[in-house]
């Protein structure tokens, strides 16, 4: 067995299909996002506009959330020093467990170390409860959904992408005994679009299952206090869990879910992801109570984003770019090759101080690569205009297809 | 399908075994650990000291971290807004990156949000990379270990803990042409106890084996510059892997592994649990990059905590409490029922102030429940004293057996 040439090997498939992945070396600008400096392939760092960051309202330089972090770093120090079990449970986290419940109306809330681990520790759990539990996943679920449902054995059903009548199909198929969990996203992140949430509900009362709704690209951004699409359609009620992260709109790192008492007690209790981990520093925990309560409270930032998103889906429209149009605040522009979209990100780092990530396979489908904008608050419509205009001097040099 | 009933039964199972977990709301005060603020159950923080961190040398109140977090925290900000493919690759993990990579001596290092994922993520890598890879997996292997071999889907074979004979036997028993990786740690957490490295290292060359070490319990606090038991041993370049994590002896949060550049490359492009997920706080990485920096420069911290770990054995085992003695700065007591430990856990909390959670079944097996107490360069003679008269006092109320 030579390990190095499988090893080796494994990295030549990605280079032969170009998606080996470069990670671009970057720091931001506290108090000037998006501006940012980049520090590979120059000498010294170069400064860039970010266009494609999840800290979609610039809550990770806000100045109450960096009160807050500062305040905690000095009161309890650095990390929390223990699981939550053990040393690492703390006034902080309970705290923020509150919020969060109330945030979604429910009675419970949990907290994990990312979004991925919330997904992935809550579905494999659930499922390994609920005895001969079947999954229905969306067919364009979150990778940590997929690992959840993989991890759990269960039976699973794949249904066609935000398709009732597919669902429906696969709902009605199985043994009215059996227990059943719908497993969705409201904003889906690559495509830009969102869910039925209240029309899955009524199947879900239906056929007498379970939903499991991930608001990861919502939360923050969508409805009154941010509560997400659920609160905006005022369908949160409905769901048997809503799962939301920390690390986007609210602009600092982790995940959670919110569900009634006895189900947050059952994933607790039950979780390995959970229960084997230290637990969130204190310090972040700090940072996103301030920002969750700063966002109930304030619009200010969600109408800001819906603007910008608004006013640069036109500009790309007119200008002929092959944008995918959505009602959300995710801007994609559809190129249908790995090596041309990374192509064009490296153009607009290179010599326009652009950052957009290429997005390929495995992040999504084969011949679907694309860009993916995400303009926020404190994106100014001229460099707007400055990024539409450098797109479609790529889109001239490249001889890229252009929207139909 | 009463899927509210399944629920409940799987929380009253807890309850009736005594194994229900109930979190300690606590706040540790930065710049006097192990002093910390308890609040569960009281009228306002009551004063404890807390005993069972893995916090192991106070690196979470050191100056230099917190001077680091901060600085950080007003450069650039709270989150890192991304994963590290998709603008989340600050200039901080870069550098950790390679701090992480020169303690370890491998060519390269990997981040990853925990200590668990980074085993989750590289072993079920690993592994589905291997064609037909066999795992061999010390039986008292940490669960995030246990999840990423039972994730992989591979066959796996279970060796009796740090059983050098058991191990080769299994490992002759296979087609010498079938990829083979052994799974293993340096300290064992709950047995204090360490692994035969070199020995199994020995047997991976025997039998064309890669090794994966996890030395979350180690690094920080042996070798010169707190490589772990493998730099202790000067073992560190037979080791294929080496993990690690950054919330233990240093103190914030985080995982690693460092590895030669090839296997960082094929985790860093195919592990879901890596890509999928936002990178660590940039907060984090630069408290972390501080710790890890001044550890492998000071052997203060690591000399007191032997010292203190060697006091506190010393005492206990005088006063004839059934302690666990091992070579490790860890100090079990075995008590062997989950209810009593817990109950000697709430009497040290009520009466004396005293933090220490009972350890029970998943974390050990069951009729091994046991109290753990980890001393650091901060718990004093003083303070051990005061505990072990305490153990002395609670051993005798409750007729608790002593040592052999």
């Amino acid at each position: 067995m030579d390990y190095s040439r499988v090893f080796t090997q494994a990295i030549d498939r990605l280079h032969a299909e170009g998606r080996y992945r470069v990670f671009i070396d970057i720091l931001r600008n506290k108090g000037a996002f998006p501006n940012a400096r980049c520090f590979a392939g120059h000498n010294g760092p170069k400064p860039i506009t970010v266009w494609c960051s999840n800290d979609y309202l610039a809550m990770g330089q806000h100045p109450k959330v960096i009160a807050a972090m500062e305040e905690a770093l000095h009161d309890v120090g650095a990390g929390s020093g223990g699981t939550r079990n053990i040393g690492g449970n703390t006034h902080y986290h309970v705290d923020l467990e509150h919020e969060l419940a109330d945030l979604h109306g429910k009675e419970g809330a949990l907290l994990f170390t990312s979004g991925y681990v919330s997904n992935e520790a809550t579905l494999s759990t659930l499922a390994k409860i609920l005895p001969g539990c079947v999954i229905f996943s969306d067919e364009l679920n979150h990778a940590s959904m997929i690992a959840g449902i993989r991890n759990a054995g269960c039976e699973k059903r794949i249904f066609r992408h935000n398709d009732l009548a597919h669902l429906e199909e696969l709902l009605a198929a199985e043994d009215p005994s059996v227990p059943k969990l719908i497993a969705f996203e409201s904003v889906y992140s690559m495509e830009a679009d969102v869910a039925p949430i209240a029309a899955i509900c009524d199947l879900a009362d239906k056929y007498n299952a379970l939903t499991y709704l991930d608001e990861v690209h919502a939360v923050g951004m969508y409805g009154a206090r941010g509560g997400g699409i659920s609160e905006q359609e005022g369908v949160a009620d409905r769901l048997t869990i809503i799962e939301g992260t920390l690390g986007k709109a609210f602009g600092v790192m982790g995940g959670y879910i919110a569900a009634d008492q006895t189900i947050i007690d059952v994933i607790r209790s039950y979780a390995p992801g959970f229960i084997f981990t230290t637990s969130l520093s204190p310090v972040l925990v700090a940072g996103v109570l301030a920002s969750v309560r700063h966002l109930k409270q304030s619009s200010a930032e969600r109408e800001g984003q819906q603007v910008a998103a608004t006013l640069l889906k036109t500009m790309f429209d007119e200008a002929g770019l092959p944008v995918m149009l959505g009602s959300t605040h995710i801007v994609p522009v559809l190129v249908g090759d790995p090596v041309k979209a990374k192509r064009i990100s490296d153009i607009l780092l290179a010599e326009y101080g652009v950052y957009v990530q290429p997005i390929n396979y495995p992040t999504v489908p084969r011949g679907t690569e694309r860009l993916r904008f995400t303009p926020g608050p404190s994106h100014t419509p001229a460099m707007m205009r400055e990024l539409t205009d450098a797109l479609i001097e790529i889109w001239g040099r490249l001889e890229l297809r252009k929207a139909a």
